[in-house]
Formats: C-alpha cells, structure tokens, sequence
C-alpha cells in the first residue's frame, strides 16, 4: 500500500500504514504482496492470482493506483458493486478476460438502478477475485473496498454474507471477454445462481458477474470487513520470510499445519461451470500419512484416516513447501511439494445460517462440521 | 374473428369478415379455428394447441376480445414486441405459464426502451404460439399483430425474418411462470441463440422470451404479413369440412400429401432445450412404403426410400387421419392414423440468406434443399 497523501512509498510497516485511514492506495509494488495473501485466504479458490496480478500491473500503471477505502469512509447511499470471476478456475486460467468487462458490468449497474457506482467491491477474496476488480477500479477510477462477501472465497452465489444479511440477488449483471451481457431478476438466490451458473457454462465456463449490489449502508452490515488489507498484510509477511515460509503463513494465520508432504494424486473434472476433484498429499516423514483434499474450486475438506481433519466452512489451502505460495486447486499436480494449512473462517460462516448454505452438507458431504480451532501450530 | 365495430359477432363468411379493415378483433369463438390453423401451418412445432386455446380463452373472457392489427395500422415508431414459448414442448405441454409472464416481459421491454409496447405480435405461427401471445394481448389491452417473424414455426431464434433484416437480437428478454427474468444482450444471434438455450434449459426446459424488439416501420419490412389471419381462414376452412379433412387442408394450402397410413415408430428426446427424434409413418395402401420425419421440436425432412420428399425451410406437417387436425411432434404417437402434408414456406426461407440458417444444413441434415413445387395433390 501507498500514502497517497505522500505521493509515493510510505516508509512505515504495512500494517501500520494499512491503519492510516482513508488515503491508502493500491500501487504496482503492492500487487505480489496482495496476490500471495489473496491466494492463501482464497482457500485454493478465486482464480490463478498470476492473471490477477498480471492485469492489475497493466490497469495501474496505465490509470495509476487505486484508493483503498474502509466502508466507513463511504457515503450511506453510495452505491457499491462487488464483483469478479465465475466459473471454473480451469477454464478462467486460459479464457482470459479483455478488461473492459468491469466497465461494462457498472454501466449495466447504473443504468439498472439510476446511480453512480461509488466504489468496487471484490465479492470473494480469492487467487485472482482480489485483483482483477481492482483492475476494473483502477480503469474506472473507482476506490476499492477493504472487504469482500465472503473473507474466503467458496463457488457459488449463496455462499456470500450479503445473502446471509438479506441482501437480494437480483438484479445479479453477468458479462464476458466479448463483452455480452445478461440481466438475471429472480424470486431468490438460489434461481440466480442457477440462471448464473447455467450462463456460466453457455459463456464457455467462465464469466464475470457484479452480485449484490447495494447501497454503502448496507455493505457495513453485509460484508467481511479488512479482507483487502489483511491479505494485504500477510502477503507482505510472507515476503520477508527468512525461515521456513510456511511457518510464517501459520503464525501469521494462527494457522493449522495439517500435513507436509508430496502431492501423490490429483483427480481434477471440469463440468457444469465448476472444477471438482480430490488431491491426496503423502507426508514426507515417511510415516505413510496421507491426507485428501475434496474438491469444488475451493478445498472444500481434509481427511485422513476417515477423520475430518479440518473442512468448510473454514479455510484449507495447500502451500508450496518451498516459497510458502499458496497453490490454486486448478495449479495442484503430482510431485509438487507442499504444506496444506487450515485457519477459521470468518465467524458468520459459523452461525446456523452460514453453516446452511456453506457447511460440509451444503457441498453433499456427509459429516457435520467440526471447527477448526485457532492454531498456530506445526503438524503433529 | 369479430367485428368491433359491431360490438358482437359478424354475420360474414370468416375469410370476408378478415378482409375488413383494422376492426377485426379475436373472440373466444375464433380461437379453435386459429388453434386450427397455427397447428397446421407450425410444422409440427410452437407447442400444443390445446394448452394455447384454454390459456387464450379464459384471458379473453375475463378481458374482451382482442384486436387483430396489420402493422400498416399502427404507428411508425411504436414499439412491437415479438413473443411466445421458447423451448422442448414436450415440457411445455404440462409445465404451463402462469400468464402474467406477457405483463413481465413487456414491462422490461419498456423500461429497457423507455417506450409503451404499442401491440404483441406472435414471433411464429404454431400450435400454442399462435395463442399464448394472444393472450397476453387481451390481459394488457393491447391488439394482436397480424404477422409472425416465421411464416411457419423453428426451433432457434437465427431462424427468423427479423435476422434476416437485420434486427438486432439484443435485448432479448426471458421470464418463466415464476416470473424470474432475464436480459441478454450479445453481440450477435448465435450468442443470444447460445444464452437463450441453456437458461431455457436452467429454467426447467421451457420459458417464455420476448426476442427481436423493433418499431413498428422496421416491423412492416421484417416479418411475414398476415399469417394470424391465414391461420384463421385456414382453421375456418377445416371447420367446413364435410368430405375428407386432409384434403381439404391439401388444397387450401395448395400442398402437397406425402403419404397417408400409421404412425409405426418415434423416437423422442427432450435435451438441451429442445425435443430432437424421428417418426416413421406406413403407407395404409399395403404397398409398403415407410415415410421417415426427422425431428427437432418441428419437422425437418420427410425421406422417402433415401430419398427427400420435402425438407426446411418447407413445412412438414402430420394431419390426424380422421378429424384433419395438426398432430404437434410432441403428441406424435404409434398407431397414430395419419396423413403427411408439405407445402412451401414463404419466400424468404428459400432466399441463400434464408436457407444459411434455415436450410437442411443449418439442422445438420446432410442434404441439399430441394423447393417443394405448391402441389394441392393426393399422394401418388
């Protein structure tokens, strides 16, 4: 982050400039840092952050940095459009999008409710979903909210804290690369996601949407808080690693270090607008541990042995054992060496309501969930 | 049809009272002799008639007749809205409108064009989408166009005379009976055709769309005139029979008669959004002879001993042996007595622009069209 009051590199800690107010500003030199927290709070979801970052570096340094703000910054009535990639990460990873389409879905977003978009919004914090709506913020020259609706990212549309806050899915606005564009009103959220993700797959598997929209007031209620500085801030951690990486990710995380290990297995099927799958890691002691991850563009569980190790709604991301990176279940293949971590998810996901459209039985998993708790602690 | 300007029911014959002028309305009487005729002139297509008559009259009952207008009757720049089905009739035949579905769509159209809808024209001539338009026209007060945008019916939207004039498919808008809609706007027929398709399949398989919105001057160039009315003669006509009902269609329509005999096999399929097989129909002389239709929703080609009797854009339609009456492909049976009509399609079909999208090779079929001379003769 950059003081845009400065004009140029704050000299403080990220965290402290993070806390400085309304005039922090996203600048080329922050994108790695932001890729690498988005990546590991995206729970193996969101998209490759090397497109993200790749198209953030392009819009910023064309239409310069973009300024970060706290909701509380913004007018009540303000409107806010979170938006992002959907679709399946196998696809999105070589559909690339054309960079007009953010500017397309706000178009569509005003002429829809009559008002300005005030500000852009990354509706999950994930791979590449906290960068490339920055992108669009920086084309627009929009600010960017420090939240997202999710603190996490998970597939689909019911799994976003503005449906656990009563915010309506329609109108939800869908376009692509060439720049089509759908308008989908329904009588709830889960006829939008199915409109969504049947258009998903008609688009060629992925897309892009704006989802919820809503007014500033709202969005304090409805949405996680800090998830773009809290990625922010761990990415910058993880780059000042000068002992093992993945131990950093687990301090800074208060982390659960699962296993670490080879990937053995990778069983990957992209269909219906989703990638699905497993992948199982063999530890590296030799003890003949294996741990299996489940599947749905995110890790969606870990088990071993029969036992729910750790599994949605909380977070599991499989790390490189090398650079401490997180791996995007699309990048996931054998041989890579890797550590798979898990931390809590964001409270709300905990309450029944959160449980019911994000817990293990919203994914057909048969086993209750278990939460994790704060760790910060190695593997056993 | 009825004539407004007598407040009840004319004393003409229908074919005079339809050359009247502008003050023709449709009547509840009216509407098992258009149901008549669209069926025929459908190709088999557009869905079950019954489910259009008993949807139109209690519409028309409830808010008076509807005027039947030619577009040189209404204004130059007032804003027609082309609608109907769009999907498998074989869903559609018991997953039925709720009927506010025409309220829904025209009420998108005008805010999308900030224009009243100045009348409802049927975006094709065919068993229920002769009528289910209809009814939307008496429950929003607004006259019917006398024209379709087919002449016939056809399964896709590229397959209408307003892509062939040039009208923009965008905005298309969708709704189904639980009155979630959906805009698409593209930038071409194929990728609204695309989007259609697979939220008509997202929608359960059947739904209704309003497609190809234009002015009414745009309208006068770009559809086929007249075909409500010719419907309507031509279901008056069978009404008349007292000799054979196949025959009199045959020379209404100046058709030819493929073969007569029972249906012996149909092969039937509901995916992707539409209804996709084959009948076969024996000839009831004992000679032998097998006529085999192909199916997709309407029907394409009727094959003779290899060879094709009559194909798209012509119009294949299988007359109940009996009674006269149009047998839609999604009521096609075995045991069926049958008899098997062609006739030509309007001119526009058999133009190279029309035959790109609507010609044998535009369905697959790997042939090439053959124009079916006007007959009005027996089976040899």
């Amino acid at each position: 982050m950059t003081q845009r009051q400065e004009r140029g590199r704050g000299s403080g800690t990220p965290a402290a400039r993070a806390d400085r107010g309304p005039t922090r500003s996203i600048d080329v030199d922050d994108l790695p840092a932001l890729a690498r927290g988005c990546a590991v709070m995206g729970a193996g979801g969101g998209g490759d952050p090397l497109v993200g970052v790749l198209m953030a570096r392009e819009a910023i340094q064309r239409h310069g940095p973009v300024r970060l703000v706290d909701l509380g910054d913004l007018p009540d009535d303000g409107l806010v459009m979170p938006c992002g990639l959907v679709g399946a990460p196998t696809i999105a990873i070589e559909k690339l999008e054309n960079g007009g389409e953010g500017g397309c879905l706000a178009a569509e977003a005003e002429a829809l409710t009559g008002r300005p978009v005030v500000a852009i919004m990354p509706f999950e914090i994930g791979g590449s979903n906290g960068l490339i709506p920055l992108t669009w913020a920086a084309r627009l020259g929009l600010p960017y909210v420090d939240a997202d609706g999710m603190g996490r990212a998970f597939p689909t549309m019911p799994q976003m804290t503005m449906n656990l806050a009563g915010v309506s899915s329609s109108p939800c606005l869908m376009a692509d690369e060439r720049l089509n564009t759908l308008v989908i009103r329904t009588g709830g959220v889960e006829w939008t996601e199915r409109l969504l993700r049947s258009s998903t797959a008609a688009f060629g598997g992925a897309a892009v949407a704006a989802l919820y929209l809503m007014d500033v007031a709202t969005a304090r209620r409805a949405t996680v808080p800090g998830s773009v500085s809290r990625a922010l801030e761990l990415g910058t951690a993880m780059a000042r690693v000068e002992i093992d990486p993945i131990d950093t990710v687990v301090e800074e995380l208060a982390a659960v270090e699962l296993i670490r290990g080879k990937v053995i297995d990778v069983e990957r099927e992209t269909s219906g607008g989703f990638v699905r799958g497993s992948a199982i890691v063999e530890d590296a002691t030799g003890e003949g541990r294996l741990l299996r991850l489940e599947i749905q563009n995110e890790n969606l569980a870990a088990l071993e042995d029969g036992e729910v190790r750790a599994c949605v709604p909380d977070i599991i991301t499989v790390l490189d054992a090398r650079t401490g990176e997180a791996i995007v279940t699309e990048r996931l293949r054998y041989g890579q060496r890797v550590g798979v971590i898990a931390f809590p998810c964001p409270e709300v996901w905990r309450s029944p309501a959160g449980l019911a459209v994000a817990g293990p039985a919203a994914f057909g998993l048969r086993f209750p969930y278990t939460p994790l708790a704060a760790g910060g602690t190695r593997a056993s």
